[in-house]
């Protein structure tokens, strides 16, 4: 099979690899429907985190079953499914607490910009359509396997509640789908973060009240502007930059609740600040697991359409060209067809 | 009148002062019945915060109305009142959000270890009580001023639910009001991490199950031992060091709570390792206002005893000989009568 190894910063290459084989009883081999670039492939490719020696690259994707393991009875070879980023056994303390990208036997996904991945722990990852979706939702429910289960657990842990008000930090694809989650959890204001029209478009389209193009002291004074002085209800911090925590902290009210799934990078927070700013905050890898049979019931019957964070679709041969048009920002979020 | 006044590390004098006058329509004067050195006292007296002029200290009280202001409605001169270290109008939003120790027009109590106080705020900030409280009941009361009402709030920003499993850690007169706490809001198993044996008596007595007396990793894998290897559902932090608030999030387990109610002293806390560990994080000086009504009830009811706290008491004029054992650990807290 093929797929992507990444070399070095700005070295991304398509290039043939051996073909993935079930390791554990619990794995699944999947044939890759669609896969994508995520905004933390940047990282490494931006040379911001190291890259050691060659690996295969990504974590998100939908597939079909082509083999599992002697304890995979969830899913079936010929099964359309999603999974999360982060496997789980959806059956640790971890995992029944709700907390599956925390599971005891976590491994993180890292090789979908692939025709075909194994799954660990696919018997509590994999979840089956009850049949093959129709084309146009595939993005969607790509989507679901890590944008829109990062955006809807931002709000969640940001606990986005019926008739409050919401502030969504950072406008990449993440941003974007944690803008519909705070619109499905009812919040009466989403204002948006953001200097790019044509995200801001897409996030008015996704249910986004207000745009803040500020930034920094700026954008804070923005949204206290819209929040009668004192901050809003829920911050969601989609970005991992020292900058965008600081600029959610201060935009939160006293009370109130900061979700914070960019992954951290050098960010250190203040003990006495958070003390005095009464605000809470909870981050993390999201639970996606958890949230998958809702979000996905929520694309099926077209609740949601968060798909449309992909702007550019590309064969995955291409997956170098992803990469670059993301890093260049010509695109929020490059889809990859095997 | 007279009063306490600090100097300098270890240096606090009792002293005659000008009697306290209204200043604003909102204030009230009370006689004070008993006020107390408190943990946070300390940080100046020992010389780990700055000092500058000399100032009066104290910010715990019960006492009786002596005057109030003209915009001074809900109580009235003669009336016993308990108040809290952070004064509130009650009626900004943040108040109205619960979060009166946020509030906008916020004076924090710094002149209570006097025969008198003026009390800013006093409308919103002041709870009387039906009659005069029995003698026996007064340290309680007193508690609920600040020790009690920050032990509750750790609690409740720990998100202590019936039949979890809460880790307390500090077992100074917070801690202990926080084991009580814990136990209220229905802990099932409640783990004091306390070396003292006078304070790990007092914390079974007050409901702790289990006792840890290692520090650090030790006693994070003592947690981590009771919690079949997972972490504590909720863990309140009363102390505010770096080696606290680092054994607190390291005793939560995933999509756990930590509340943190120690003011942070030279606390930084690692985004990254915060994201990862799925914790959530809420500290602050306590909306005791909020709790005020509920924790004096369960005082005069007789439901809480937070007043055994106090395992000294001193006449108001020995202020000193109160800092001075505290620091020396003589007395976990020192209780003073005018």
């Amino acid at each position: 099979m093929r797929g992507a190894v990444i070399y070095a910063p700005g070295d991304v290459r398509f290039e043939n690899l051996d073909d993935p084989k079930i390791i554990n009883p619990t794995d699944a081999i999947i044939r890759t429907v669609a896969t994508c670039v995520c905004g933390s492939d940047l990282w490494p490719y931006r040379g911001a985190e190291p890259i050691g020696d060659p690996h295969p690259m990504g974590h998100e994707y939908v597939g079909v079953v082509e083999e599992v393991g002697s304890e995979v009875a969830n899913v079936r070879p010929g099964q359309f499914v999603v999974g999360s980023f982060a496997t789980s056994d959806n059956s640790c303390a971890n995992c029944l607490n709700g907390w599956q990208s925390s599971c005891l036997h976590r491994e993180f996904m890292s090789t979908c910009q692939a025709d075909y991945v194994r799954i660990p722990n696919a018997h509590g990852t994999l979840v089956a359509t009850d049949e093959h979706p129709d084309a146009e939702l595939v993005p969607s429910l790509l989507a679901v396997s890590d944008v829109m289960g990062t955006g809807w657990y931002a709000a969640v842990a940001a606990e986005v509640k019926p008739g409050s008000t919401a502030v969504v930090v950072g406008d990449g694809a993440v941003g974007l789908c944690g803008v519909i989650a705070a619109k499905e959890l009812g919040a009466e204001r989403i204002i948006t973060m953001s200097r790019h029209e044509s995200r801001q478009k897409l996030a008015r389209e996704f249910g986004a009240t207000d745009i803040i193009a500020e930034r920094g002291d700026a954008g804070v004074a923005r949204v206290k502007d819209l929040t009668g002085g004192i901050g809003a209800d829920s911050v969601l911090e989609c970005v991992g930059t020292s900058e965008a925590m600081r600029q959610a902290l201060h935009s939160a009210r006293p009370g109130g609740n900061v979700g914070f799934v960019g992954v951290p990078h050098e960010v250190a927070i203040d003990g006495e600040e958070l003390f005095f700013s009464h605000v809470g905050l909870r981050g993390g890898p999201a639970p996606v697991r958890r949230h998958l049979p809702d979000l996905i019931d929520r694309v099926l019957t077209g609740r949601i359409n968060p798909g449309k964070v992909f702007d550019l679709t590309l064969p995955l041969d291409q997956v170098a060209e992803g990469y670059r048009a993301m890093d260049e920002r010509r695109a929020v979020k490059a889809l990859l067809k095997p």
